[in-house]
C-alpha cells in the first residue's frame, strides 16, 4: 500500500510530526510519500536532527518504480519550492504551497498511484492570502471530487469513539437554520453507510444529541428537537439503528457514547469539545463519502512550537494507520458485494 | 454551621444522596436539615436500609434547639408531606413539594436559621406540571431575592475548574443575540468580585471562550468575537486579568483551562459537555451573586434508578462541603473589609 502525505502549511508542525511519524510508520511494510517542498522536508530533518532518510522525487511517473525496496525512505515529490522557510510565520507561499501539495496529493489517490491520503494541517489565513476561497480541507476536497457535502468525522483509536459533524465550519448562529434545512435522513443513512465501507461496522448504532440545552427538555428550550430532529429518528428508526435526540451535556461523561458506535453532534464545538477532551492526543479526523480514502491528525499548525521539535506526532501517526485500516475495509466491502 | 438541603423532588434520587451524604457529613461537626417531606425521607432511609437517624421537626421555631447535641441527627423540617410516593414518576404533588421545600429553605438562609442552602435535583417537567413558571433553581432564586440574573457556576472540587456560563437555559438560536445584548463587561466584573468573596480568590484570571468555531478564526466564521468579545475583553484588560476570546475546542483537551481561575463560556452545552468529562461524579453547581450561599449537585433527578439505591451521593456531598467553604470564605472576607 502506498499512503501520501500533504504537507500542510510548512510554517507549521507538519514536516515535522509526518518526519517523526515515518520513523514509525516505516516498520508497517508500507511505502509513504510527502507531496509537498523537498527544501522544507530536509530543513525540519536537519533542524530536528531527525534520523529519517528522504528521496527527492521529482516526476510521477518515477514513482511506479519506488515500492518494497524504498520502504525504508520517505519519497518527497516536490510539489513547489518555498523561497524562504520561517517557523511559526503566517505566509501566502506557505499557503499557496499547502493547497497546491493538497491538489497534488489528492490527484495521487484519485488517479490510484497512491491508495490513501493523511493530509497535515493548514493555516486558514495563509490559504486565504495566497487567494484560496475554501480555507478547509473538507470543503477543498468536497469540491475537487464533486462531493456536494462530505462528511467530517473524528476517530479516537483509544477509546474507540466516533463523532460525526451534522454542520461544520459555520458561525454558531446559522446552526438552527441549517439543521433545519439541510437532509437529515439522508446524512444518517449515508454515515451507516460509510460506516459500513470504512469502518467494517455492520449495522451501526447511531446516537444523535440535541441541538438546545438538555435536547429543549421536551420543549422548554428550543423546538428543534420536537419539530425536527425527533420525527427524522422515528421516520428511520425502523430502518437503521438511530436513537435521540440525547442531551449533550450529560452524555460524554457518564460514558453513554460507549453503547453507540457514532454519535452525531449537531454543530462543531458540540462535537468536538467533548471529544479533544477524550483523545486529545490519539483523535483522528477523517472525511467521509468522498472516492478517495481521508485523514489527518485532528490538531491545527500549532505556529507557537514550529521548529522547536516538541510536537507530538501522536494523532498523524493513528491518521496514517487508520488510513491504511480503511483501504483494506474499503477493499474487502468491494469483494463482498 | 448548620446547612438545608431542599429535598428536590422526591419520585427523584435527591433523598437517596441526602441521606447518603449526610453518612459523611455527620463527622464534620455541622448540623444538617431537610426542608421537605418526613414521609419521603423515612421511606427511603427504610427502603435502602440506611443506618441514618431522622428527627421530624415541624416548627422552624423549633431549630433553635437543635444543634451540637444533634451532630449525629438529620432534623427533617415538614413543609409538605405527599400522599403516596412512587420512585421515578413524573407528578405535580412532587413538583410542589419540591418548590415549597426550596422556598422554605430559601427562607431559613435568609433568616439567618441556615447558613447555606444545598439543592436536591428537582424535575421541570413535574414543577410545570405543579403550576410553577419558574421551572429552575437558579431562576427561582434570583426572583426570591430579587436578583435580577444570578450566575450559574460549576465547580470540580478534584480538578479545581471552574466553569461559568454566560447565558443559561435557552434555546441556542436565541445565544448569539443574547450576547450581543449583555452588559458582558458587568458580568466579567462581577465574576471576579464573587470569586473574590466566595472562593478566596484575590486576582482571578479569567479566561473567556469564543461563541463561534474556533473564536471564527480572525472573523471568517462569525463577527461575535471581533464585534463583541474581543472588544469588551480588550476595555477591562487593564483592570483586571481577563484573556480570550478563546477557541472553545481545544481550550480544554490541551489543559489550558489550569492556567486559569476560571473559564466563561458563552452558552451552556459548551461549558457544561467538557466540565461533565472532565468532572461528572464530583462537579458542583453554585449560583453566584445570591444574598445567601447555594450549591447543588451538577446532576438531574435521574428518575430512571430512583429507589434502587444505586445513586452515588458524590456531587451532594462534595456540594455541601463547598456551600461550608463558601460560608467560612464570606465571612473572612466580611471581616477584612
Amino acid at each position: 500500500m502506498r499512503i501520501v502525505f500533504s504537507i500542510g502549511d510548512l510554517h507549521g508542525i507538519g514536516p515535522e510530526i509526518i518526519l517523526k511519524s515515518f520513523q514509525k510508520l516505516r516498520q508497517t511494510g508500507h511505502t509513504f510519500l510527502v507531496a509537498g517542498s523537498y527544501k522544507a522536508m530536509e530543513y525540519y530533518r536537519k533542524r530536528l536532527d531527525l534520523p529519517v532518510e528522504l528521496e527527492l522525487v521529482n516526476d510521477v511517473a518515477a514513482l511506479g518504480v519506488l515500492c518494497a525496496p524504498h520502504c525504508g525512505v520517505l519519497s518527497v515529490l516536490s510539489v513547489a519550492e518555498p523561497e524562504t522557510i520561517s517557523p511559526g510565520t503566517v505566509s501566502a507561499d506557505a499557503g499557496r504551497i499547502a493547497m497546491l501539495s493538497l491538489a497534488a496529493a489528492a490527484e495521487l489517490c484519485r488517479s490510484g498511484s497512491c491508495d490513501a491520503l493523511v493530509t497535515a494541517p493548514i493555516h486558514k489565513e495563509a490559504v486565504a492570502l495566497a487567494g484560496y476561497r475554501e480555507t478547509g480541507h473538507t470543503g477543498f476536497l468536497g469540491k475537487i471530487f464533486g462531493a456536494s457535502s462530505p462528511t467530517m468525522m473524528f476517530f479516537d483509536p483509544v477509546t474507540e469513539l466516533r463523532v460525526a459533524l451534522a454542520t461544520i465550519h459555520v458561525p454558531l448562529a446559522e446552526v438552527p437554520g441549517l439543521i433545519r434545512e439541510m437532509d437529515l435522513a439522508g446524512f444518517l443513512v449515508n454515515l451507516a453507510r460509510f460506516l459500513k465501507t470504512d469502518f467494517a461496522v455492520e449495522r451501526p448504532r447511531i446516537a444523535v444529541l440535541g441541538l438546545n440545552p438538555h435536547a429543549s427538555d421536551g420543549g422548554i428550550m428550543g423546538i428543534d428537537e420536537n419539530a425536527v430532529i425527533r420525527p427524522c429518528i422515528e421516520r428511520l428508526a425502523g430502518k437503521m439503528r438511530v436513537e435521540g435526540p440525547f442531551a449533550a451535556d450529560g452524555f460524554f461523561g457518564s460514558e453513554r457514547y460507549r453503547s453507540y458506535d457514532i454519535v452525531v453532534a449537531m454543530y462543531h464545538d458540540q462535537g468536538l469539545l467533548p471529544f479533544k477532551v477524550l483523545a486529545f492526543d490519539t483523535g483522528v479526523n477523517v472525511t467521509l463519502g468522498l472516492p478517495i480514502v481521508r485523514t489527518s491528525p485532528d490538531h491545527g499548525t500549532s505556529f507557537d512550537i514550529a521548529g522547536t521539535g516538541k510536537a507530538s506526532e501522536r494523532s498523524c501517526y493513528e491518521a496514517a494507520l487508520l488510513a491504511i485500516r480503511i483501504v483494506r475495509n474499503r477493499k474487502k466491502t468491494e469483494h463482498a458485494s
